[in-house]
């Protein structure tokens, strides 16, 4: 039988990679490394310096992919993301089944946790669910940047007896509406900049955990400029851009 | 000055620590051990197998000190925590007063990420506002027992497009009738058992990442009894239970 491993190795800090992960890595024999064929190949040399401070001697391979093109449309969101999962999956299955013998085991390093805004573990659910090529698999969880967004601020994501509610940027209005905090991910249009309200609180970060990492955090109202400028020079000097951030009305508010 | 690190441990499994944890805890003189004085020791006893494992050589003390009882009132939520906090502070602002001379580190190590239901940062911060004792502090982020939980069942916690939503027992009902996903910690009242949605799917967990780990899902309306009686058991054999949930609704329904 074939396996593979779905390993969460954090956000950017190689440090925030856990003893788990780093067992399950040297028991590797190929990892699938999947390039965006972009900018964001920084994410790619992070995935390369885990492997190369963590795993032990030489006894396993690499493959690059680059991933399947993702058209940006802002209707048809669900069918869009339908098809690339799609292609994701033909592709993937020729990886598993041509790059892995019997009794190997194989691994995708995914930026985070599996479990937060990440399409792998739903590509293998599609390639298991085709029959075409069979393999166990394991997944290992991974420090997201939502919680080294807390960390580095020192804040919890939860007010006593609050939720905590984690959504994409084209959510955000709504979600905050209800009267609860909100974590915000997946930001390119910077939704928190349209957010009204005189009491609410911004915790931001930008490559969070590695060398770059910049934070800002204070009233929305007063540190709102501040962080669309910031986000702008940054991006503009790296090319891309990773943001987490998360909304509230402080306690009693 | 003196410092104290605040450091998740993740939520069960030891292996689901980080190197970034290590290190810190690799140079910390005072830890300090909260303990409930009951049964939950089970807990401290993760605690102190971390140490032994991870931290070499033995240049560091544990303090260990029992936490201040917390009523158990239903109403008054707020006004009952708020005092436990206070308690709290008072007792933390003497540990860290006289047991760290200056220059010296001291260290909570934290269940799962401590930005996640937990109160250690939310005391230190009442500490730090009397102004009594001075400290820095940092934060380092672990494993939550949601995450490991998603691992577990190999799931996502949000799907395509969704939000993600972790909530307290008694605000599920409130918080799944919106439509979304739930995860649910804190559940001492099963809350789970009175959602009646057709649809609904359940991935539980217990004791997760320890040897005692015990995972079911299905429809919630199937296995819900089960779910009802294993935990029972579990609870009458061990003495305490940890258990977190995620209530779904499944793609399309
Ligand atoms: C596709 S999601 C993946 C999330 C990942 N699974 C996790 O747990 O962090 C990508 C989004 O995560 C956030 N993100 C990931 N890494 C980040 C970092 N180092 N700093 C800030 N935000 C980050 C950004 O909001 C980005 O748009
Ligand atoms: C005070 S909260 C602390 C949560 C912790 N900070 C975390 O990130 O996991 C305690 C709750 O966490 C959940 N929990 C913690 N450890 C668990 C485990 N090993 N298995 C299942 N649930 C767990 C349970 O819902 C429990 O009531």
């Amino acid at each position: 039988m074939r396996h593979v491993s779905i390993i969460g190795i954090g956000a950017g800090d190689p440090e925030q990679v856990t003893v788990q992960a780093i067992r399950a890595m040297n028991a590797v024999d190929v990892f699938f490394v999947i390039s965006k064929g972009g900018d964001t190949d920084d994410l790619v040399a992070l995935r390369r310096e885990i492997l190369q401070r963590y795993v032990e001697g030489d006894g396993y391979r690499t493959v690059e992919v680059v991933d399947p093109p993702r058209a940006r449309s802002a209707d048809a969101h669900r069918a869009v993301v339908d098809d690339w999962r799609q292609r994701r999956a033909d592709q993937w299955e020729r990886l598993i089944g041509d790059e892995l013998a019997d009794g190997q085991r194989g691994a995708f390093l995914v930026w985070g946790d599996p479990a937060i805004y990440d399409s792998t573990l739903g590509v293998i659910d599609d390639v298991l669910a085709r029959g075409n090529v069979a393999f166990e698999h394991d997944v290992i969880p991974g420090i997201s940047s939502v919680q080294d967004l807390a960390a580095r601020h020192r804040i919890g994501l939860n007010q006593v007896g609050g939720t905590i509610r984690i959504t994409p940027g084209r959510r955000l209005a709504e979600q905050f509406a209800d009267g609860e905090d909100v974590v915000v991910m997946l930001d390119a249009k910077l939704a928190f900049a349209r957010i009204d309200d005189p009491d609410a609180e911004i915790y931001w970060g930008a490559y969070i955990g590695s060398p770059d990492q910049i934070l800002i955090s204070g009233r929305l109202a007063d540190v709102k400029d501040e962080i669309v400028r910031v986000r702008a020079q940054a991006r503009e000097r790296k090319g891309w851009i990773f943001d987490t951030y998360l909304v509230r009305r402080p306690a009693g508010g």
